[in-house]
């Protein structure tokens, strides 16, 4: 009943994340009642952005130029690396404003499951970064996942006798969180990391 | 922190609805790790769907061919001429496979709140239509609100006379519907317009 042409966006749109078919007829629908002002910018900007962003050389982050923002920025403490898992976990970061230093993007966590090897992630790139001296800190911001934390602990054997720190973020209660609603192993992490108040 | 063209790309996304800012940096993101799959394919998608769809000359309709696939399907029994406020609703009875006949789509309804008055709407060609001879029942599936009421109303109103039935669809319990959940108004509805069981 709808025509080819609204059929195909339709489908592309459900695939985005938090999309379903609904919800991608919703904005389809949307899109097509303004096709100067909403569909034709954001066919512009999707086919700019293929164009011009690539990861970055150095870090892995997405940008248009290369090394990234972020390992351009002179102003950055450059002997300070936050390793993360994903593009989106940096750009949390970034809105925290919570890290002054840099970052490298592992692509991933080591995973049995999904069959994610040491050889898949960004981790000879990063070996390859202290190696090259001038890094003070390798603070490994990775998920509280069991992925994550067998991940953090192979880093830290890779970068054993480099001569950096290797730090960890901490695991415990998120702000404005209730216990009650915790899980277990959030409550056994957070009770046994107890600090003096 | 991030560049001008994922910015662009993330504000156009965030105004999609059903998003926000949280979901469309998600949408960027995912869509960025695969600029050749994922990207290009909804530019190109978007772009052709803006240059062929077209509002349905006859009934409104969005569709890439004038009249509109529904209205040139010679099988569909054009004296039934069913109204609706917007495409969606179209949609939604075509996916519902429950109206053999054609559409008119209003494109709104009357509203004192939103200044929408009877000019804004397609009621001039729907009476052309039905002046034109030919139409046996004209169907108001219009929603159950003030201003569907209203509009439903002034439409009735202006087809009167013209020889062709006006009908309303019927407004009551939802199907799966509990009664302890309903509004009162649909509770007063459905009691008032009971049947034989």
């Amino acid at each position: 009943m709808v025509g080819p042409e609204i059929e195909r966006l339709i489908a592309l749109l459900a695939r985005l994340p938090g999309f379903g078919p609904r919800s991608a007829r919703r904005a389809a629908l949307r899109l097509l009642q303004a096709p100067e002002a909403r569909m034709l910018p954001l066919a512009a900007a999707l086919t700019e952005a293929a164009r011009a962003v690539h990861p970055c050389g150095v870090c892995g982050n997405l940008d248009s130029q290369d090394p990234c923002a972020i390992c351009a920025d002179l102003a950055r403490d450059h002997a300070v690396i936050c390793v993360v898992e994903t593009v989106g976990d940096l750009w949390a970061l970034e809105r925290a404003h919570v890290h002054r230093g840099v970052y490298h993007v592992l692509g991933g966590t080591l995973s049995a499951l999904s069959g994610v090897r040491p050889e898949d992630l960004n981790i000879a790139s990063l070996q390859r970064r202290v190696a090259e001296g001038g890094v003070r800190e390798v603070i490994l911001a990775l998920g509280a996942t069991v992925d994550g934390a067998t991940t953090a602990h192979l880093l830290a054997e890779r970068l054993a006798g480099s001569g950096v720190a290797v730090t960890r973020v901490a695991q415990g209660v998120p702000m404005g969180g209730a216990l009650d609603v915790l899980d277990d192993g959030t409550l056994a992490t957070a009770l046994r990391a107890r600090r003096p108040a």
